[in-house]
């Protein structure tokens, strides 16, 4: 397959046909029940409909993008480093959280190596696409360059376009990386000015001069770094990191091929966040799994624009709310194929409003 | 089997053991995540096995309980009253909403008629457990004698009973029954001294009109039949309804005899709170499925003292919401049953709060 540039992927990019999304609701409104009572299960019938044109779904894949911080280096998290490429092992072993989530969705898990600081051998289920051996630090400079970025970017767009023909027609976001709710929490800052303290979080569980730390660190960053948020680009390359470029490059080209994508927590966002940045229609594809406990987090959904699944308290990433979505769409598609019709049950109507 | 009355059933039932919560979440404290950063999936896991001593559900039942009611005859409804029975026959042939999401959750549906004003025929998945062709009309003199709704009580027990033998290890309510939010909103009023007009909605989707008019009926029930809030059992004999007694048995039942009972939207909650208030400790075997739209079930849940797992603004009642959540619950089990732990994962431990 040639490969497919950034700027291609923005050119294919259409919003999803508001016809279709009403002709589905038209549909749903006609099954023996009172109109709307399925609520947001509904929405997510009538969106995959109207994104996919299917009723169904083949298979389904969660993309855990890894990668590595140098901002780590400024003790911001609560786990060493070495637990990235310890985890990625966990991941290929199907001992983590996000593997059993995954089997209760019926989803496969490939992880992709974006910039762990390890090398791996040849593993079943790992996809090695390192840039590098983690990002710089960004308190002292650019995470990383803008041709990284773009690489980053493309890798992602890449994994999309590959699930067209693997016959995937749901895909979700995950992440593993320490350190990667500081560059997250530096993204939302980027992009929307809040003052850092508003945007930036405990992660894994750290302390509080952990957090004052933390916080320090993304101001520090953002002064040194200048990052545009005019160029979302520039935003990923100057506060970013390879695993949030492969998930934005991930959700841009989903939308690009039409194909639904549910993006996970906190750091998936961060990266949803650049792909809507980069093209505004990105948010007709994207189901946002859930509301993670990161206080940034609903700033970040305001400004992509979609509501949020769930809200179980959670935090932990990997994929492990997007695995948990999945399911509740398969749940919704049964909805959509098998509820009855008022003609079709015998069901008489009502004058519900 | 030996009928189970209610008062033999309120003195078997225990609290759950906080010592077994405590030793449960240990062990989900060893697995290779951060602290508590799968949220209440973590309550989740902890409260069903320690509820049930089981790591894995053997069966799981959803209960749809069926009825009329008299009420309706006041146009307190939008759907016309032969839907009951015509959604009883859907149930049947597994076309409704609750068949497709009990098919996804894996669990069977069985239809409990406990006052449909119809006969049936002996039909596969319906248990006739008819008590009368429909309540009397509330708004006039008690829905029911106290003799009925003790009968109604204990038809729920002898199911949550029935399924120990059955291997069912969850069990979940629904129900069916046109003008049931009219019931479950004087429940709620009854029990609480709120104001009618603060605990009654649209139900399946009546106009402002008919919201007075429902508003007015409920006035005019609790004045006429004066229920006492501290006698559960007349409560639910002058406002309530057979399919409320059904399901408020059931949740009872299921906390005597130790299996953890999902209870669906507005209705099974009102159902729930009789049992609640029977018994505070209830409480500790119900997973709260669902938010739903219905404005007077947050007070509902304040009272029952458990948080709902969903918010999906869904209204629709069947059971819905339980098989939603019944789905999460295999989740949970399968995060506590897979997920390695530190030391099995070779994954370094943090300093995570």
């Amino acid at each position: 397959m040639q490969p497919i540039d950034l700027a291609r992927a923005l050119d294919l990019i259409l919003p999803v046909d508001p016809a279709r999304l009403v002709e589905v609701q038209a549909r749903i409104n006609r099954q023996a029940k009172p109109k709307g009572s399925l609520g947001r299960m509904e929405e997510l019938a009538r969106r995959y409909v109207a994104i996919s044109g299917r009723e169904d779904i083949r298979k389904k894949v969660i993309f855990t993008f890894a990668g590595d911080h140098g901002v780590v280096a400024e003790g911001v998290s609560a786990f060493p480093p070495e637990v990235t490429p310890q985890m990625v092992h966990n991941f290929l072993e199907g001992g983590a959280a996000i593997n059993a989530l995954a089997r209760h969705a019926g989803a496969e898990v490939i992880v992709v190596d974006m910039g762990v600081n390890a090398d791996f051998p040849p593993l079943g289920g790992l996809l090695q696409k390192k840039i590098a051996k983690g990002t710089a630090n960004l308190a002292v400079g650019p995470a990383m360059s803008r041709q990284q970025a773009i690489q980053g970017l493309e890798t992602g767009i890449e994994l999309a376009f590959s699930c067209v023909d693997a016959g995937i027609d749901l895909v979700g976001t995950g992440d593993m990386g320490i350190g990667n709710t500081t560059p997250s929490s530096a993204i939302l800052a980027a992009f929307s000015g809040l003052p850092v303290e508003e945007v930036t979080h405990r992660g894994t569980g750290i302390d509080d001069p952990a957090l004052q730390r933390k916080i320090d660190v993304i101001r520090r960053g953002l002064e040194i770094n200048r990052p545009d948020p005019s160029d979302p680009v520039d935003v990923l390359a100057k506060v970013g990191g390879f695993e949030i470029a492969g998930i934005a490059g991930l959700v841009l080209g989903c939308a690009a091929v039409g194909i639904p994508v549910v993006v996970d927590g906190f750091i998936s966002t961060a990266g949803a966040l650049i792909a809507v940045e980069l093209h505004p229609k990105v948010r007709d594809y994207i189901f946002m799994a859930h509301r993670s406990v990161e206080i940034g987090h609903g700033h970040m959904l305001e400004r992509i624009g979609q509501k949020p699944l769930l809200d179980l308290e959670m935090r932990l990433g990997e994929g492990t709310g997007a695995a948990l979505v999945m399911s509740l769409i398969e749940a919704a598609l049964r909805t959509y194929r098998e509820i009855l019709t008022f003609d079709e049950a015998g069901v008489a109507r009502g004058n519900d409003q």
